[in-house]
């Protein structure tokens, strides 16, 4: 799952910008474990083990990929080192692999270019180390050990602004992905569905991802009557009835990058359970709402702006109470990063920002309905990338 | 996938067995984030998301699971929470969750009993914050800043022994799982492999082993010809030809408890292209190796003491050189934990506990091969999980 649809001079022009920025976080290096980062820095998509995998760039000099021997022949395969942009460097088992990155650190960091003087610890001075976000604390505490003196940040404080703009391959993927999971959501709705459990309904969608083209699915929510009023319902024993609604929140993976579709379904059975006028009235302000937060999208608008958008629709219907979660949040090489479409997020959209429009209205007890697409800001305007209808659909589930 | 197998009375045992052993670690509390321990200890199968989830065991008094308000329907529904066994506290949006879990610290720390004196910080006197193993660095870097006196550690000091020892529930989960695993990896050898690619298998791989009963698949190494000399090939674009081995090592989950069987095949197409003598001397020298590790299985057995049996047969044989990985690795919620078959781990063998034993003999650029089995020590020798013959086991392929 290396992703080779990424050629591997984005990866050099990555590593170059990622490595520029680390003066002005005061940083002297990226740590970087195996992730979503590591992926977007190298290519390469590596499993996470109890064994370190660490990206080390540092302030100025080549950086060096850290792997378990074990790991070697996966390693080498990745765009980044079969292209040259990065050293590759393996740990035996006897070996502190700790102690490797901090003698790296060392090595860069003593050269008399850069060293400041002999004030206190040359971390201390030098800036802190950055380290992926989603590192593991058994690697982090063995790190603050073997280098006492470092302040210790976040590497997305330098690489989220960079992954958020999503290149045009990484457009296309995300496209790729948005359409299987269309196809996917599609065929489950439009199949039998009343007398299965949801977790029956689950198992399907999970083939049905695979199937229509994602290398894995990733989640499979699948929510019928009242529990659609709850946003991450789990997926349990309920059998889908006629007259309720299903709500479908799934997605999967192209290369890495997500798909992530929510459609609420109405199952009418044989004609008899159609939806209530209740209903039929609050989705038709959740769909304007999706649609106005959609629309709202463009270059230099405050991400919030969008959030705030949507959500006036369904405060104006008497709804507000009823929204209980922000508008969306950005999709990529993870399911949510950066930018998050929420009250508070200033930030102004750019060219390339993939995120999700997801408003939903949940009647607790009773029902709820959530659309999701994922948009991609454009030049000019919102991209949506889900095609699947957006209108209450009404399948017979038999 | 909450683990609906295992009784109320287990989570009230393992949370009462936790924090009974703090005291002699010297810690103040167990934090633990989402993930294997949280469902060990609770039940809940939570989703990792970048708002905290965190389960908060102090020394003495009841522990509580913080949970953002999204979470609330779905963590209320764990067995430890229905049980009464903990208390459940909601965080908003607008509030700062590490903050929280400091005032919960600080609330059980500050009670007059175990006030031991007014000299520096009351973590630094009171001993350490436990942080579950794979907490996120973002997580972990949080807590230290609201808790800056506090000296942090890793749960598993407390967590691993406890989990490494399997009761009859979840033995019989990872029986479950490896017989459905059993018949996933004979069902793909016995298919059509010839002409497919690597890829494409690994894509049945995944199918199979959710129809054979898992809920999830959760890794798919398929390796032909020279790639079986790669442990942790990744599959890919190699087309499978015939007079070649295709070594498939793959697992799934059911209610999180792990699969994980290799067997390696040989792939003679329309008779021509059987084993040659050298390949058939390697993969007896490998099953002896198994078969002696195992047989070597029983309580009081140091863990290193299974790997040195199979690996002597190896190296008596010559391919010392060529097993270039330990032996095995535990299994449970997670697909790697305590103990491991390893030399060095002189940790002796208890009932209970479940591993992998997995040598595997690698000829670089030519071929390898690997039998892996999932082996729980019983009372008096080994009681092996998987069943699929691992004598070798040559397919037409077409």
């Amino acid at each position: 799952m290396s992703a080779r649809s990424i050629p591997a001079a984005r990866y050099e022009d990555r590593l170059g910008r990622a490595q520029a920025l680390l003066p002005a976080h005061d940083a002297s290096a990226l740590l970087i474990g195996v992730g979503a980062e590591l992926q977007w820095l190298t290519g390469y998509a590596a499993h996470a083990l109890p064994r370190l995998t660490m990206l080390v760039i540092p302030s100025r000099d080549r950086s060096s990929l850290v792997v378990p021997r074990l790991e070697l022949a996966a390693a080498r395969e990745c765009t980044a080192v079969q292209a040259g942009l990065i050293d590759l460097i393996t740990w035996e088992e006897t070996e502190d692999p700790f102690e490797l990155v901090a003698r790296l650190l060392d090595e860069s960091n003593s050269r008399p270019e850069i060293q400041l003087g002999a004030l206190g610890g040359a971390w201390g001075r030098l800036g802190g180390l950055l380290v992926s976000d989603r590192l593991w604390a058994t690697f982090l505490l063995r790190l603050q050990a073997v280098v006492p003196d470092a302040a210790f940040g976040l590497a997305s404080t330098v690489l989220s602004d960079l992954r958020a703009i999503k290149d045009s391959e990484e457009v296309e993927l995300l496209r790729t992905a948005a359409h299987a999971a269309d196809r996917a959501i599609t065929r489950v709705a439009t199949g039998r569905l009343i007398g299965r459990t949801e977790a029956d309904i689950a198992a399907e969608v999970r083939e049905r991802l695979v199937a229509e083209g994602h290398d894995e699915a990733a989640f499979w929510i699948v929510a019928s009557g009242p529990n659609s009023a709850s946003p991450h319902h789990e997926p349990g024993e309920r059998v889908v009835q006629s007259g309720q609604p299903l709500l479908l929140d799934i997605g999967g993976r192209i290369e890495g990058y997500g798909s992530d579709i929510t459609r609420t379904f109405w199952v009418a059975g044989d004609g008899y359970g159609g939806p209530t006028d209740e209903y039929r009235h609050l989705y038709d302000v959740l769909q304007r709402a999706q649609a106005t937060g959609t629309e709202s999208v463009k270059p230099g608008v405050p991400a919030e702006d969008v959030d705030t958008a949507g959500r006036r629709v369904i405060e104006d219907a008497g709804f507000g109470p009823n929204f209980i979660h922000r508008t969306g949040h950005g999709i990529g090489l993870e399911g949510h990063e950066d930018p998050y479409i929420v009250a508070g997020n200033e930030r102004a959209l750019v060219v390339g920002n993939a995120f999700s429009i997801e408003p939903g209205i949940y009647i607790d007890g009773r029902y709820g309905a959530r659309i999701e697409d994922i948009v991609v800001c454009g030049p000019s305007g919102p991209d949506t990338l889900n095609e699947a209808p957006r209108e209450l659909v009404v399948v017979r589930g038999t």
